[in-house]
C-alpha cells in the first residue's frame, strides 16, 4: 500500500489502532463527490485521457451504488475510505484506476471529504433550527396573551406571557442559526489541490474542482489547506453553544411538566413509562435533550485537545477529528428535532400558569413604580417602601391585591387606591410595553417580525 | 439592601461567596458609561429632571475619576460595582442618587455592562491579531524563497519555502480575526431597557441608550437580554480555536530552536536562562503561549457548564460568567502580544533548513511526479516505481540526486537524465505552481495579496 | 538572574508573561518551609556550615514574618517566589544565602513546594467533608421518618423519607473525602532532591528533607519529580466530582425553595434579595454553588490540555498549573462552606413534603408488589393490572386510596381489601426494609453507622 | 411496554432518542449475570419457585449464547438491552420470565451492569498498564548505562541515561495503575436491591446477590444506589491522566523519530507510509497514541456536563453515561497496547545519543558544581562564573572540555584541571549518585526495584 520500501507489515495492533474505515465511511458519497470532479478537472487540462476520465467516472458510480446498497466490501487493511475506494475502482476498471491520484493526496482529499460533510450538517442544522423557530413560533403566538410567573432564580418575579417566553428561545436559536451560517461561509473554501502539502506541479485548475464542489473559491495556502481544523472547531463550538439554549429550554420543560408545576403538559407521544411504577409519565425527551450537551461539549474539547500543539502540516492525530463530530452532529440533529417535537407538542395549562403569575407578590415592582410614577418617589425609596408593604402582606397571609388601602397607607400614607389598577397580573404585563417587553402588543410585534422572516 | 422586608443580616460564608466585587470591578468604566446613557435618556423622556440628571453625570465622572485614581473605597457589603457605585453616588449627589436606577435592574445593567467590555476585547484581538499577521507577512516577504523541509507527522516531507509557512499561520489568523469579527457583530445589540426580565412600564427609549452605547439595536426580547450569556460563549470559543493556532506556532518554535533542530534561533528578548545551568536559553515564552490555550478552553468549559439547564430567567449562577471570561481574554491578549514579538524576533537559519530540506529523501514525490509526467504511468505505479529507487539509494547510503542514473534505470528503464532537474530542494519547490502552492512565484502573489489587505 | 551569559534583557511582553511572582507568592509558606529543611539537611550533611545554616534559617523565618505583616517587596522581575525569597535572604544576610541553592533547583523546588499546597489543600477538604456529612447526618436523623415524594425524572415515583435522601448525598460526599485521602496518600513524597532533573553529585539525604517535610518518602526517579503533575490532575478530577455532588444538592434546594414546590425553607442567611423585586428570597448560595462545577471542571480541563503532549523533563507551560489549582480549590472550599451552611439552614416543610408525597399515584409500586406477593402474579402482569387501575383513578380524578374496592375488582377480581394497607405514603415507605431501602428503620440503622464513623 | 395506561405511541424521534439498544448491548454478558444471580437469589429467598428460577437460568444461558453467537434479533422497539433480554426470555419460558423482574428496577439493574462493566475494564487497564510497565523496565534495564541529553524545555540540560527516562515513565504508570486500584476499590459495591428508587418490599438479600456478582457488599443508601456514577467519572478521570503520560511519551516518540533527532527507531510494525511519498516512515501509531487523550478527556467532560445539576434519584439524562465510557475505555486499551509494542519496538541510536548528550555545554551545571565543592563558592557564585565560562565557549565555538585551562582560569583563577574529570556527559551521569538521580547504578537499583514488584 506504501509503496515499494516497506518489508515488514504493521503489528496487528498497529493496523487496529491506525485503520478508520470503521468510521470515515460515513464520507463515502462526499469522497466519491470529490474524486469525480478530480478527475473531470484532470481531463480538462490534459492530465489525463478522456477514456480513462469516462472510465474513472462511471466506475466511482458503481461504486457509490455499491455502498449505498450495503454491497461494498470494506476492508480494514485498506485503512481509510480513500483507499477502500480507489483499490475497488482499480479492481473494476484496471489501470485508469491508478491515475486518479494524479495531482493530489490523501491530505487534501480527507480535507476535502471532511468539509463537505461539515457543510452538508451546517445546511441540515440551518433547516432544523427554522423548523424549531417556527414550532416557537407558533406557540407564542398562540400564547401572546397567556400569562405565566417570570422567574429570576426560580422564583417569581414578575408576571409575564408564555408567548414572550416562547419568543426568548427563538431568539437564542436564531443567534444558533446565524452562527452556523456564518461558520459555513467561512469554511466554504476548496483544500483539494493542496496535495500533500505543497501544492503540485501538475497544470491543475483548483478553481473548477472549487466550483464543482460547490466551494466558493480554493484555499490560498496549501499547507493551510490540508492542516486546518478550526472549520470543525467552531461548528462544533457553535453545536456547543446552540445545545446550551436546547439545554435550558429542556429543564424548563422537565420542571414544567413536574406535578409541583404542572405548566405544561405533554403527550404519550413524548413521555415514557416505567418498568417498575405504572403510573409515571416520564419526561424522557426534554431529559436527553438536556444530557446531549455534554456529548457535544465533550466533541468540543476532544478535538481541541488533539489540535492543540500540532506542528504544520498534516499529523496523524487529525485522523481523531472525525468522530467526535460525527457524534456530535448526530447528537444535535436527534436534539432539534425532539425539541422541535415537543415544543409543538406541549399544551400550556393556561389556569395554572395564571394562578402561579398571581401568586409570591409578583406585582412588587408595579407598586415601586406606582410609587416613582405617581408620588415622584426616588426608585431606591419606592423600593423600600415596597419592601415594607410585602412584608406585612406576607404576615397577614393575605395577597397585595387583597391588601386594605388603609394597610397601604399605614406604610406610605400618599398611596391612593388607583394602586389597584396595577396590581393583577395581567395589569403588570400589559403595562410593560417598553420595546422587547412583555406586555401582549408587544409580543405579537416580535411574532409579526418573525413571521415574515421564517416564510 | 434589599428592601425592608429582610430581617436578618446573610450569614459570613453567604456574603463570601455572594459578593462579585472582587473581579467585576474591572467593569466599573462600562458601569459608569452605561448608567450615563441611561441617565440622560431619563431626562430626555421626562422621568428625570434635568437638574437631577446633570447631578447624576458630574457624579458619576468624579466616582470614575475616583475608581480611575484608585481612591475608590470598594465595599465587599454593597456586593457588586452596581451597587458600589450607586452607594456612591448618594453619598455625594442625595436624593437624586436614588433615581438613577429608575427602569432598570441590575440584570440588564450587568447585561450591559459584560456585553461593552467583550465588545471592546473583541477589537483589541482584532487589533492585535492584525499585529501578528503583519509580523507573519514580514517574515514571509523576507523568506519567500528561503527553502526549508515541509514536514507532516514531523517528518520531511517536501520541501516547502520559510515564507510559504509563515503564511499559512496567517491564514489561521485572519479566520480567528474574521470570528472575532462575526461575533461583535451578533453580540453588538443593547440589553438596557431589559429591566429586570420584562421590561418597564416607564416610557423609556431603548433605540437612544442603544445608539449612545455603541450598539446597532435593542434587543428584541427582555427574558433574552437578561439571559443570554452566548455572546462570552462565542467570544470564548472564538479564542480557544485562536489559541490552538497559537499553541501550534510555538510547538513550532520550541521544536525549532532545539538543538537538535536549529531552524530558527530567538534572541534574548524571548528566551530565558536557568537558575542551575547557565548554558541554557530557553524558549521559555514560547513555551506559555503554548500553554494557554489549556487556560482559555478550561474558561470555555467553565462557563459552557455553568449555562447548561438554566431555566430563564436570570440565575445567580450566571455570576460565574466574568471570571472565566476575564482570564480567558486576559491569556489570549498575553500569547497574541508575545507571538507578535517572537515572530518578528525569529531569525531563521538559512543554511541549516537547506541542509534540512535535501535530505530524508524529500524530492522522492518529484519522481513519482516525473515519471507520470514522462513515461504516463498511472500514478498508483509511479508511487511504487519510486518506493524501489528510494530503498536502493537508503541501502546505498546515498542521496536521490547522488544516485547513479544506471540504478535508477535498473528500477525503471525509462528513466532518462532529465529527472535530475526535479531532484534538488528548490527545483521541488519552485516546480510546485498550482494555486495556493509553495513555489516562490506563488507565496510572492500571497504575500502581495496580504500586503494590499492588511495595510 | 541567569548567569552572565545574557547581554541582552527581556521584552517587556516576555517578562509579563513570564513572571509568575502575581500568583505564587501564595506558596510563600511551603517555599520557606522547603527551604529550611534543605537548609537543615545540608548542614546535617556537611555541605553547609552550621553558622550559614543558622544564618539562613532564622534570615527566612524573617522573611516569612515579612510576608505575614504584608510588607515584602515583591518584584516581577524577579520572576517568581523562589527568587524573591532567595533574593531578599541575600539582601538580609549576604554570601550564605547565595549557598542555600546548593543541590536543588527551581524545579524540584517548585514541584515541592505546589505538593506541599496541595496536599494542605486535601486535608482542609478533608475537614469541610467531614463537616458537611455531618451536617447532613443531623437532618437525616431528625427526618428519619419525615415522608417526601421520592423522584426519578423530576416525577413523584415512590415515598421516601427526608432523612433517606439527606443520607444519599452523604454517602456520595463518603466517597468524595475518600477520594481526596487516596488521593493524598499517593502525592505524598518528596521531590526535594531531584534537582533540576538528574540528581545531583552532592551527598544530599533526601529522607531527610522528605520527613521533615511530612512525606512519607522521597520520588523514586528524578525526571518523574520535577515533570509530574498527575498529583495536581488528580486532585483537581476529586474536586469536580465532588462538586457534581454539590451541584446536584443546589440544583434541589432551588427546586425546592420554589413557590411551586415548597419543599424546605432557607432563612435570610442563605437568601438574598432584588435591587427590584422587593418580594423575593432568591436561594442564591445554592445557585452559586450549583455554578461552582464549572469554574472547578474547567481548570481541571486547563491543566490537562497544559500537560498534553510535553516532553520530559520540566517546561515552562507547567508554570500555568498553579492558577487553575489555586482558583478550583478556593471554589470548592467556598461551595463546601456554603452548602454546609445551608444543610443546617434548611427546614423541611413536612405537611406540604407528605401532602406531595401522597400526590400522582406514587404507591402504584405497591399495587403491583401486592399483586405479586397475595396473588402470585407475574411482576410484569402485576404491573399491567397496576396500571389499568392507575389509568381509572386518572380518569375518575381520584387517589388511588380514594378508589372503590370494587372499581380495582373491575380490573383484576383478586383484589381485597387487605390492598388498602399498602396504599398510603407511610405504609410504602416504610415496606421498603430491604437493606439500603428507605423504611425509617433502615435509615435509623444508617445514622447510627455514621454517627460512630463521624465522632 | 410501560403498562396499561398509554394510550398513544411514542413519536418517531421519540424512539429514535430514547432507545439504547444501539449501545447497551455491550453490557449483555453483565445484563445476564446480574439477572442470574438475582433469580437464584429470589429462589433461595422464597419469592421464586425452583422450577421457575431453573427455567430462568437456562432460558438466560440460551440468550447469551444466542447474542455471542450474534443471532438475537435485537429490537428498537424494545429500547434497551434490559427489556430485550426479559422479552426474549419471555417468548421462551413463558409466564416465568415475567417473574424475573420481582424486587427489582430498570434502574438498580442498569447501574449494575453499567459497574460490572467499568469494573472489568478497570482489571484490563490493570493487566495492560503492568505490561507497560514490563516493557519500560526492559528498556530501562538494557540502557541503564546508555547516555542521552536529558532536557527541560526541549533543551540539553544536563546528560541522563536512558533508562532512566524510562522509568520516569514506569513511575507515571505505576501511579496511573494505583488510580485504577483504587477506583476498582471504591466502586466495587453492588446496587442491585435498590429497585426504582427506594428499595423494594420483598425480602431480598441483598448480601447474596452482592458476593455472587463479586461486589464487596450492597450499597448503602437505595437513591444512591441508582443515581451515582461517580465510580464512572472517576475511572473516566484516572482514564485521562493515563492519557496524558501516554501523549507525553508519544509526544517523545514523534520527535525522537524525526529525521534531525535520530535518537530511536521504529520497525515496519510501528510505522507507516504516504500515499504520495513514498520514503516515509511515520510514526502513526505515536500519533494515534497522542491524539487519544483529547477522546478521552472529551469523555470525562461529556459524562461530567451531564451529572451537573441532576436532581435525585435516577433521570433520563444518566442514559447517557455509557457512550463516553465505552468510547474512552476503547480509546484506552487500544493506546495501552499500541504504546507497549512502541516501546518494545524502539530501538535507541546509542551514537546519536552520546553525541546530542555531550552538544549544548550539557555539562555546565557540573562546572558550577565543582566550583562549589571544591573552591568554596556560594552557588550563585558558580552559576555565574560558569555563565562566563560558557560564554566563552560559545565565542570561541568550542565544547566545555575543548576549552584550555587557561582560558578557564582566565575567569576563574582557582580553576584547576581536576575540572576536566567532570566535563564529560558519563562522568556528569555518574556523579548524580543522589537517590532517584540518574547515575547508572541508581538506575539499576531502581529496575531491581521494579523487577522485583512486577514478578
Amino acid at each position: 500500500m506504501w509503496g515499494g520500501r516497506f518489508s515488514a507489515r504493521p503489528s496487528d495492533i498497529m493496523q487496529a489502532i491506525n485503520a478508520s474505515i470503521g468510521f470515515d465511511q460515513k464520507l463515502a458519497a462526499e469522497d466519491i463527490a470529490g474524486s469525480k470532479a478530480h478527475a473531470t478537472m484532470l481531463a480538462k487540462q490534459g492530465i489525463l485521457s478522456d477514456a480513462d476520465r469516462d472510465a474513472i467516472l462511471s466506475g466511482l458510480d458503481a461504486i457509490l451504488a455499491e455502498i449505498e446498497a450495503g454491497e461494498f466490501p470494506f476492508s480494514e487493511e485498506l485503512e481509510d475510505i480513500h483507499l477502500n475506494v480507489e483499490a475497488r475502482l482499480k479492481d473494476r476498471i484496471g489501470e485508469a484506476g491508478g491515475r486518479l491520484h494524479t495531482g493530489r493526496s490523501r491530505n487534501d482529499q480527507v480535507a476535502t471529504d471532511f468539509r463537505l460533510w461539515t457543510r452538508k450538517s451546517l445546511d441540515l442544522f440551518d433547516h432544523l433550527l427554522t423548523d424549531l423557530m417556527t414550532a416557537l413560533l407558533d406557540q407564542a403566538e398562540a400564547h401572546a396573551d397567556t400569562i405565566m410567573p417570570g422567574f429570576t432564580h426560580l422564583q417569581s418575579a414578575q408576571p409575564v406571557t408564555f408567548g414572550h417566553h416562547m419568543l426568548a428561545y427563538l431568539e437564542m436559536f436564531a443567534r444558533d442559526r446565524s452562527r452556523m451560517r456564518d461558520c459555513r461561509v467561512r469554511m466554504n473554501e476548496s483544500p483539494l489541490g493542496a496535495a500533500a502539502l505543497a501544492g503540485t506541479p501538475y497544470p491543475i485548475d483548483r478553481d473548477m474542482t472549487a466550483e464543482a464542489l460547490g466551494f466558493d473559491r480554493p484555499m490560498a495556502n496549501s499547507l493551510d489547506a490540508v492542516s486546518a481544523r478550526d472549520f470543525a472547531l467552531e461548528a462544533l463550538a457553535a453545536a456547543s453553544i446552540c445545545a446550551t439554549h436546547l439545554s435550558r429550554l429542556a429543564e424548563e420543560i422537565v420542571i414544567w411538566t413536574s406535578a409541583q408545576f404542572r405548566f405544561i403538559a405533554l403527550s404519550d407521544a413524548f413521555t415514557t413509562g416505567s418498568s417498575i411504577m405504572p403510573q409515571k409519565r416520564n419526561p424522557d425527551a426534554a431529559e436527553l435533550v438536556r444530557a446531549k450537551v455534554g456529548r457535544i461539549m465533550g466533541s468540543l474539547t476532544a478535538l481541541m485537545i488533539v489540535m492543540k500543539g500540532l506542528p504544520l502540516a498534516y499529523s496523524k492525530d487529525m485522523q481523531e477529528d472525525k468522530e467526535p463530530v460525527f457524534e456530535a452532529f448526530e447528537s444535535l440533529e436527534l436534539a432539534l428535532r425532539a425539541m422541535a417535537g415537543m415544543v409543538r407538542d406541549m399544551a400550556p395549562n393556561e389556569a395554572r400558569l395564571a394562578e402561579a403569575a398571581g401568586a409570591g407578590f409578583s406585582t412588587a415592582t408595579d407598586i415601586a413604580d406606582w410609587l416613582v410614577m405617581h408620588l415622584n418617589k426616588p426608585f431606591r425609596d419606592a423600593h423600600h417602601v415596597t419592601g415594607r408593604i410585602v412584608a406585612l402582606a406576607e404576615e397577614k397571609g393575605l395577597t397585595l391585591d387583597g391588601l386594605a388601602l388603609s394597610d397601604m397607607q399605614a406604610v406610605e400614607p400618599g398611596i391612593t387606591d388607583e394602586i389597584f389598577s396595577v396590581l393583577s397580573p395581567l395589569a403588570s404585563a400589559t403595562s410593560r410595553m417598553s420595546y422587547g417587553g412583555t406586555a401582549p402588543d408587544r409580543v405579537r410585534e416580535q411574532v409579526k417580525r418573525w413571521r415574515s422572516q421564517l416564510t
